[in-house]
């Protein structure tokens, strides 16, 4: 039974950080935002990474379930994408004028994404998503939008909820929101807003937070994508987490379908800051209407990493690397719970699985669980999907089993069967 | 005199880039934003860049007095600045969790910046812009947002214009739009919106395009920084774009008050991709508040850039070199342009220059006489301020000068007196 760590030196840099940073760390890796793991159970600040793997600032390394979020796709310090960002650096980056480097990843995405015809570059996943809604909203000239509720956008005020802090109703007056893979709710929103939703966004599945994350109902995008199409509505796919993972030819193409707009970011070039719309020819003149840029969109090396980390993840199919890694932890995880008479549901994609212990519905169970394996070196979270990287061993998974199954011991010392 | 340069490459390359990226190229660098030099005679795409100058596709060397948009402020390629990055590339970048270089680097601005009690990181200004009207809204509980007509904070929806596409009237139904330096306009917005507003936002002087640029009058910012105070309203500068190119303490500070919060990104990491919202005590809670995250917002590379790139604007004090370098180029323009009977208006901060030929009104002389220097070699622009930075040698502005004289006589053949 391993010993769980302790984080002296993160609590320490935490109250520091605490002074100049509101929340000291926000976002996701922050413990402000309520919905993580215990703040005593887990590391707030890195060291180094490499691989699946990162180490936290007090000398503890972690199996990185999480890869920052989704941007870790091929592992940590990919030495190809790192070569081909050096060479680009050096000739140079953040310029007056873009380099070719912009217009080859432009080829390159429109070569391997099935629904782009054109690849337009920012930096968030926001940027991406505001700008399909903007490009919507442009090409029909109406302003209803159809949102799948668990969805996740980005932050922009559009795209939150009224009771969000700094959010106003004129804000969001516009979203209509329906249950995912309801198919009749779908039918009847349009009904009855008939000739004035201007897209549907939605996630290729819903991998929400909190709740088992869901596949399309068979049948259910080929309504959608009917639906849509009907009623000369913009098909919006929100791939900025899955993208790259299921499908190199994007999500949308993985079930079965095409999308007229499709938003990718985190996977696009292993951890380089870059996000990227893309979409159908007929919206290409409505995108160049629109007023759109930043500081640092046409800068250099992002692209030449993305054009290295897409090509690499051509070369090993990293989509059946991430479905067999993720599918034989899943199977892994799912013996060990079970030998200690746990009912874990591992749910989604398997790269990008979604977990829960199911033997308690306030999932409190599932925290404390995920709180001691954190606290032996496999990072894991409690409220969000994970992500597979295309460097994890079988070792790691081996190594990952061991400690689910030490953790699984605790928590079954602390509440008997 | 120099024969003026062509462009065969990026001519051919813009084609194939059209055919993959709406508008080719998009945004200020691009030819389709239709208030640009003329199209044939401006260079579309980089090779490389270092220090004061970027060489085009076509082999073509320019002194470069756009500097990216503004993100180069020591010059391309500085090697203090990528030798830090790349030290901290090694460790790891965009990481499950924070480096400490965050919190280096949010005690460094605090420490640099006036009214900086805290540092919130993003990736655009866009990004910051946006929180910094979330966060007033948050704090005030009203909706409105006072303007300054001529002003640019970004491309998000509720700080576009009505008639720009994909923006719709709810967007900007809360916005306020009062003329610069017109003290009397900002008491009327006030009298007339009693207890509605949330934020006045504001560059610390209007660098539009098209127009002179104007520094604020006598007392005009004492007057602004009063009625937020008196109205409890919230009092948001952009300094994105003049933002450590005037003051290291903000150009609030430069000035002579203190904004509540204050936007900062190009010149705040020499071209690494990161934005920065700084604020007063009061509102760091309420920003702790907002769900307000990006994939790459914690990526330490631009962190550890950015530490580096103040340091060394510190110890050079870029500020005070930009004004000498500056004015010097604009002494040497302006004695050109007398020279050959033009007579050439250089308005706004030296290390921000505007220019514009006041004999023909239509611009249309002056975008000629931009075209030629262009063509031969000084990258200026005919409708945006310029931008100084440190790497601009002596030689450098006597080229700049020899040059402007041949465009100057070009289009004083062409247009006699």
């Amino acid at each position: 039974m391993r010993e769980p760590f302790t984080y002296p030196n993160s609590r320490e840099q935490f109250e520091r950080a605490s002074r100049v940073i509101p929340s000291g760390i926000y976002g996701h890796q922050g413990p402000a935002e309520g919905c993580h793991i215990p703040f005593d159970a887990f590391p707030l600040f890195s060291s180094r990474a490499s691989g699946s793997y990162f180490w936290d600032i007090d000398g503890h390394r972690y199996i990185d379930y999480m890869c920052a979020y989704g941007p870790n796709v091929l592992g940590y310090n990919d030495p190809d994408v790192d070569e081909a960002a050096r060479k680009q650096r050096e000739k140079g980056d953040c310029i007056t004028s873009p380099s070719l480097v912009m217009v080859d990843f432009a080829e390159l995405l429109t070569d391997t994404v099935a629904s782009a015809d054109w690849a337009f570059f920012a930096k968030n996943g926001n940027d991406v998503t505001t700008l399909a809604v903007m490009t919507a909203r442009a090409h029909t000239r109406r302003k209803k939008i159809v949102f799948f509720k668990g969805y996740y956008h980005g932050v922009s005020p559009w795209t939150q909820k009224i009771d969000c802090a700094g959010v106003i109703e004129e804000d969001v007056m516009n979203n209509l929101y329906v249950k995912w893979n309801d198919t009749a709710a779908v039918e009847r929103v349009f009904a009855e807003n008939r000739g004035e939703i201007a897209a549907v966004i939605a996630q290729p599945y819903m991998h929400g937070n909190f709740a088992d994350n869901e596949l399309p109902a068979e049948g259910f995008w080929k309504k959608v994508r009917k639906l849509c199409s009907e009623n000369e509505t913009v098909l919006i796919v929100d791939d900025v987490r899955a993208g790259f993972r299921l499908d190199l030819a994007g999500s949308d193409h993985y079930f079965g379908f095409e999308a007229d707009l499709i938003c990718f970011c985190k996977a696009l070039a292993n951890g380089y800051n870059v996000s990227a719309l893309c979409g159908k020819e007929f919206l290409k003149n409505t995108v160049s209407s629109i007023s759109y840029t930043g500081s640092y969109w046409l800068s250099a090396v992002p692209f030449a990493a993305g054009i290295a980390c897409i090509e690499k993840m051509k070369r090993l199919n990293v989509p059946a690397l991430l479905a067999e890694r993720g599918s034989r932890l899943k199977r892994e995880l799912l013996k060990a719970a079970a030998d200690y008479g746990f009912n874990l549901k591992i749910s989604g994609a398997p790269a990008l699985f979604y977990m829960r212990l199911a033997d308690d519905p306030s999932l409190m169970l599932h925290q404390e669980w995920i709180a001691e394996c954190v606290k032996r070196g496999v990072y894991f979270t409690n409220h969000h999907n994970h992500f597979i990287n295309a460097s994890l061993t079988d070792g790691d998974i081996d190594e990952t089993a061991d400690i689910a199954r030490d953790a699984f011991e605790v928590i079954r010392q602390r509440h008997p069967e």
